[in-house]
């Protein structure tokens, strides 16, 4: 079974469902902002999260769709509106939405898609108290997603960020979503309790090593180069785990050094090296790499109550997918 | 029976509950730019339509409190992200939200706002199936509302607009939301499908005429002085009642005067004294004003088949309420 090629199967017959579901409205000009990111590819892993978590409780993923098609919607317009707050201009190789459209048009082609996620999840027929149930856990886990993207934005600012509170960022900006994704669609998949449950701390730790693999990669690819990206998270303090590591692990002239350069937005390209040289040092790109690894060990462990089938070797693929994925 | 004193007391009530239910949140910086607004004040005339229809079919208001506070939020947020999208610096006299906190975190603090008041809507305590239909209802008026902001920006770029469309324009943007508060205020309340549908119809027209008589108030009470306001408008193109009636209108010579003035962004002000003038000559300025107090008088017609009680007399004096306020 080759995860890719799993993968592809499930998102091509979710876009089908999506392109459907984003079909007309009017005025064109606002649906036609808010349909361009969506429609314009992405990997639909939280899609795929729902209906794999579905499958492997033995359910029918059919029941799924409207659920997936609200996940989908929520990661696209949490990344419309992020891409204005960060002033990005460019998204999956298409320029960004409030480029295209006018930020005024994306702020409310966003708003559209966080409705219509709601409208979507109203499709799912599932027993009335299941799905409030189901939709108090979306409403919660957005909220998170509310309050990581502030604390992101806040720490940014900060001197000093410990793990602790750079876990609990990453847990509310990401993984909060893969969490609810995977235990959501294992609910309306009818599964048990226990089941359930794994599912929840599968997506949970998934996400976790997700986003740190996330950091993880945009250091490591960029090694010998040290590309613009990397030099700009440097000088805007942004807090990954790997700079939350080493700003708590570097000491005497070292720690002197990485104060004065990191998020100092003039930094020179020698100083964001000589950070880099630091990261090194104090081994903090090993660490991010070896705690994304524990994460999705953790993620495939909590596996360990699902019974054995296709879905769920597909889910302990998607965990180790998750973190060979290139950006 | 004083209106503003019955308004008073219900908002009065309402406020306590709103202060409840945002208090606390962390980030503390995301729930306080989510806080700002909403808790500077205002009418509370979506709570206040839906808790007086939820009397007016002999309802426990308590019950409608959690759909209240929903309906605030949501226009709370509509304002934060309208007040970006239209660069506003001022709101019911502090600092608009992405003055005082910055544009990425006003964004946020209106997403954080849309969340809370599905998080509210949870609250409402009715049989699920209810719950269920209301909450529909509540996402279908929201998604009209993006569409109709939409339209209100997508007319100032089109060179004519008819009364039709412009009434649509409004329906989605404004009455909607009070159709809404009306109609599920009833439904909460246990009302007939009788009382439920005189109560939308109520809801709808109120609002009609509410955001006809806000165009109507924003040139007469500006008359004389002819403020910034009313020139920005024009020089803008800003499809207002006035605007859409006077350009439908108007023939020969001052159709062209009107044509060449009419969303010219240089306009002088005596160019816009000239539109203004038209206004006048074409008399659009009173039928906005009948239009506006037609709308009323429907809205106060839709309540016949509302048994009499003071909350029914309460809803005709809001309705002319609606259209007596000051800006």
């Amino acid at each position: 079974m080759d995860i890719e090629i799993e993968l592809n199967k499930r998102a091509d017959f979710f876009n089908k469902q999506l392109e459907k579901f984003l079909d007309g409205g009017h005025p064109e000009s606002l649906y036609n902002a808010s349909r361009h990111l969506p429609l314009a590819g992405g990997k639909r892993l939280r899609p795929c999260f729902s209906l794999i978590s579905c499958e492997a409780v033995n359910g029918d993923i059919i029941k799924v769709i409207p659920l997936a098609i609200a996940l989908e919607l929520i990661h696209n317009f949490t990344l419309i509106h992020d891409d204005i707050m960060d002033k990005s201009k460019l998204r999956r190789n298409l320029p960004t939405v409030h480029v295209k459209f006018g930020e005024a048009s994306a702020i409310n082609a966003g708003d559209l898609l966080f409705i219509k996620a709601f409208e979507s999840m109203h499709s799912i027929s599932v027993d009335c108290q299941v799905f409030k149930n189901v939709e108090f856990g979306f409403i919660d886990f957005i909220k998170e997603i509310c309050e990581g993207q502030q604390l992101d934005m806040d720490y940014e600012n900060r001197k000093i960020v410990n793990e602790d509170e750079y876990i609990e960022m990453i847990r509310k900006k990401t993984a909060v979503f893969f969490q609810f994704s995977a235990e959501a669609g294992a609910i309306i998949g009818g599964g048990t309790k226990d089941e359930t449950n794994a599912l929840n701390e599968y997506g949970l730790n998934a996400g976790l090593g997700f986003q740190i693999w996330d950091d993880y990669l945009d250091i490591s690819s960029d090694e010998t180069t040290l590309g613009k990206d990397i030099g700009n998270d440097i000088r805007n303090g942004k807090k990954t785990l790997i700079a939350v590591h080493c700003m708590n692990n570097v000491e005497g002239s070292d720690k002197q050094l990485f104060d004065n350069i990191f998020g100092n937005k003039s930094a020179t390209e020698d100083e964001v090296r000589q950070v880099y040289d630091l990261f090194k040092k104090s081994k903090s790109i090993d660490y991010a790499k070896d705690t994304a690894l524990d994460y999705i060990k953790k993620a495939k462990n909590s596996l360990e109550k699902i019974s054995d089938s296709d879905a769920k070797q597909l889910l302990l693929d998607l965990a180790d997918y998750s973190i060979k994925r290139n950006k």
